[in-house]
């Protein structure tokens, strides 16, 4: 069938992209769905930053390749090995397919899923094929488009495996209902899934960007004792505060990261730095903070996903005579069958 | 009362050892153990890497210092408020006297105790003061003698704080009984207080000095189903191939860490890394092997203290797509009135 999505020509064009145009809305081919896949109308997507990091290169991809990954949709035609989805349900797109037979799947662990961990690097479904192809006028053109992370979702339609959907409640809007597969269950999940902070924790959310502030949202259902949000957006740090933040703490690019740190620890019990510290902006800085903040015994998350030659630096004897914890956070460690349901009943609830 | 200790002069003098004598053995006046605290007549001490980095400058403590911390003795004081012993018991002496109150000794920390890390730092007893001193013919001779962490038992006679010492069973030869308060806890403590390994868990151990083969010993008795041990000596493999590792990998100071990274990670499961890789050497290589090895969703734990100025540095993408943990172990992350006689137990069933 006839699809229109908006494709990423090739990574790492100049800025300002409305000048160099990275992304060309076209007409595709999609091709119907393997007997393990679906046909999703896509209903609304969010443009999450792992998008624009795929636009400028800081998560390089395929390219060709139809973007977007958060998204809710309508199941139009199931595959005949379909059976966690029917036609009509509306789905949270996830941005891992799952296998569900890999060790990591096996165990809880999705987030780590071989076989999607590497079709999502090759811009492949999980099947290891592409389902979208344009036209082209000389054969030396690439025709194959690539899918980013099994969703493309930047689409009218888009085919994929029945493990990037999970149905959630028809009665959420569309708009809110997109953020679930991806900045809910990373920020939420990076806190009770990864951390499984206890209730009563100090916390700090560096970064308040959807995922900081889904984190933040975790924090507070999850009983924190006292959350520090840190930004460089003034107004991110108000509302933050409105939500619940117990202190925000404005940061600028000129900030010294030594005196912010220590001013950061000044608020927390004895000055030793919170027990929990989210990085969620996917940079050095961002986590040098986050560690920095983090007091003797505590644990760092970090849920950003900075350019593949950004290094972390510490000093390594921190590590061990502090006893310091530093935890990755992808999917928010989330199972997305438990936990997508999970969260759209919480914010039912809160309505 | 006069005693004899092993006093480090100044730190970082230059090597051979033997030629600018950075130890001389003085006799000193130790003062009568305050209310919470014992004397200790000491019977056997085994030298700690942590006793030559100090000496080398990698861990800097306030000199003179007597030196030594792994160590067992007999208890033959104790001060008014001293319930844990009595006069004679054998006692292991612990590396960070834990004051029983702060946030992390009542959470189970003991590792991070606040006062005793203060203390460790300044070269004091938890009470904040030093009990050895000598006769200095200047005034301006440095007058107090620090404790290396609390401890100070390259001595005849030395006095710490009750919560420095744990009784242990006295029927195992002073020789073994001296590393269970230091080596056992560590490396044992890293595998199954840390890291909590599963029964069957993939693992790997980079450096095998006392600390490293006592985590092997751990592996083995947490029924790890395959452990990979590196280290630079074939002796120390070949040892650690006897006592029940499955796989031994020669490195040498000219090995190129990813090639020796990459033929690791082809003895693993799918050739994706362990499941639970440990660092044991202290030093910047042996963290990045141990990093390297660790697979998508695993966990590295390093127990080494390294110089420092020593810094770690990976690439910080990895931390988050590949949902990886990093953990420091102090003191195996032990309780070690709990886990010193679990240990002694253990030793004792496998005679």
């Amino acid at each position: 069938m006839k699809v229109k999505s908006a494709v990423l020509q090739e990574m790492g064009r100049p800025t300002p992209y409305a000048k160099s145009k990275p992304i060309v809305i076209e007409e595709l081919e999609l091709a119907p769905p393997h007997d393990e896949e679906v046909l999703v109308k896509l209903l609304y997507a969010g443009l999450c930053h792992s998008d624009l990091s795929v636009i400028n290169a800081s998560r390089p991809r395929p390219t060709p390749m139809a973007l977007g990954h958060e998204a809710v949709g309508r199941i139009q035609q199931v595959g005949k090995n379909v059976d966690n989805v029917q036609v009509g349900d509306i789905v949270s797109c996830v941005f891992v397919p799952s296998c569900g037979t890999c060790d990591s799947c096996r165990t809880g662990r999705p987030a780590t899923c071989t076989t999607g961990s590497k079709a999502n690097g090759a811009g492949l479904l999980l099947c290891g094929q592409s389902h979208l192809s344009r036209q082209v006028s000389k054969p030396t053109d690439p025709k194959v488009i690539h899918h980013l992370l099994g969703v493309a979702a930047f689409s009218t339609y888009s085919v994929m495996n029945k493990n990037s959907v999970v149905k959630i409640d028809p009665s959420i809007p569309p708009k809110y209902a997109a953020v679930f597969g991806c900045a809910v269950i990373t920020g939420v999940g990076a806190v009770v899934n990864t951390a499984k902070i206890e209730f009563g924790a100090s916390v700090a959310i560096v970064g308040l960007g959807g995922v900081g502030f889904c984190a933040l949202l975790g924090a507070l259902a999850a009983g924190a004792s006292s959350i520090i949000v840190v930004d460089l957006e003034q107004s991110k740090l108000d509302l933050a505060k409105k939500l619940g933040a117990s202190h925000a703490v404005l940061s600028t690019k000129d900030t010294s990261l030594d005196n912010l740190i220590q001013s950061i620890k000044q608020l927390t019990r004895q000055g030793r730095g919170v027990d929990y510290a989210f990085e969620m902006a996917g940079s050095g800085p961002t986590l040098k903070i986050a560690y920095g903040i983090t007091r003797p015994g505590g644990t760092t998350v970090t849920a950003g996903l900075p350019h593949p030659e950004t290094q972390f630096s510490i000093s390594q004897v921190t590590i061990t005579a502090e006893e310091r914890t530093l935890k990755g956070s992808y999917l928010g460690s989330c199972v997305p069958t438990r936990d997508i349901p999970r969260y759209v009943q919480l914010y039912k609830e809160d309505q």
